[in-house]
């Protein structure tokens, strides 16, 4: 193995990024140590879109992953390869139609909810109508997960072990705060979203815990 | 087996949907004899909306999949299903490397940019707005996806055997055409697309060879 083959994974992330807050929970869950490199996505108009980082990630946002002298980007993918690679804590189940209910919920928030209330897409919206936006497309959402959850869900989404959709889950959970969703007509998400706000990988992934969280939105 | 288990899969499908699509491919690919139920996102305001549907798919959206006595939602969980289930033809390469790149380029386009130029947020967006909005989101992605295939490709999206990254790729770049992306600075892409639209399970996919493609656009 050479040498960046054999280094701690970097992994490039912002602080309130719920792609690269889902990574962070699973890295964590496996216990895989690595260092962040901040990418801040409001200075200077987005160091995402600097020539250096394009190179890292040519959809120019976060997160990415530099693991095993690879660069990975789009979370959902690098978590498979952290899944395939690192067996430890699994984050998918063992039975195959309880592994796609879990894909089925990743896949609603990360290709069903979160692209529309990015940040990128946000700005294209406008200021003025960027709150009704995002609460539109997340109420949507949620409102099929939560019926999604209604049969594959224990503890938590799918069954009673964690899995990629709570990774997925809990950032999402957040972000509809930030927008003031309504969140009671959805019990079930947010009973989920209690039993995990305590778990220590989840704690240390939270966007307060980040070293690029200002001081003035830490906890 | 219970006789739902035992029966043949039913795709519910529109036929200019690049998310059923997608699954199509899959499924032509893997030579699994299925049935077409045709859901039109148009007539009477959106067939996905209505009841009925709504049980099958709570984010009332095609694709939606009946198979082994299950309902599956969302394009690449049920394509995953497919994959650990039927071991024909696989449509993931065995090296995990690869497997990531494969699932890089999928979410790319499943994630970044079929969800912004989807018809319902097209209508969101308003007629004045909407061609132009539909180009910004595909240039940005397949500027991206252009350059993750120039370390990725082979014959196919990665390397030479076709994969999931394939029939995600083939559906957006007609999309790409009908909202009038210039693709010449795409040559890759281009490329691979032009490789793949005489293949027998591509063409059996294709939009205008499905039972609800309306007479005037059929080929």
């Amino acid at each position: 193995m050479s040498l960046s083959a054999m280094s701690k994974p970097i992994l490039y992330s912002y602080w309130r990024s719920s792609c690269s807050w889902r990574v962070r929970i699973a890295l964590n869950l496996k216990e895989i140590p690595y260092d962040i490199k901040p990418i801040s996505l409001i200075k200077s108009g987005g160091e995402q879109h600097c020539n250096e980082y394009r190179e890292v990630n040519p959809m120019e946002q976060v997160p990415a992953l530099q693991i095993d002298g690879h660069t990975l980007v789009e979370s959902l993918a690098i978590m498979h390869y952290l899944e395939e690679t690192r067996p430890q804590r699994p984050l998918l189940p063992q039975d195959v139609l309880k592994r796609a209910k879990v894909r089925e919920i990743c896949e609603v928030i990360a290709s069903g909810v979160q692209p529309l209330q990015n940040l990128i897409v946000l700005i294209h919206v406008g200021e003025e109508k960027k709150k009704e936006w995002a609460q539109h497309w997340i109420t949507r959402g949620f409102r099929a997960i939560e019926k999604l959850l209604s049969t594959s869900a224990g503890k938590f989404c799918v069954g009673d072990e964690i899995t990629l959709a709570d990774c997925c889950l809990v950032p999402q959970v957040f972000n509809a705060r930030r927008f003031h969703v309504d969140l009671r007509p959805y019990p079930i998400i947010l009973r989920i979203d209690r039993e995990l706000e305590g778990h220590p990988a989840f704690r240390a992934a939270h966007p307060s815990n980040q070293p690029d969280c200002p001081p003035e939105a830490a906890k």
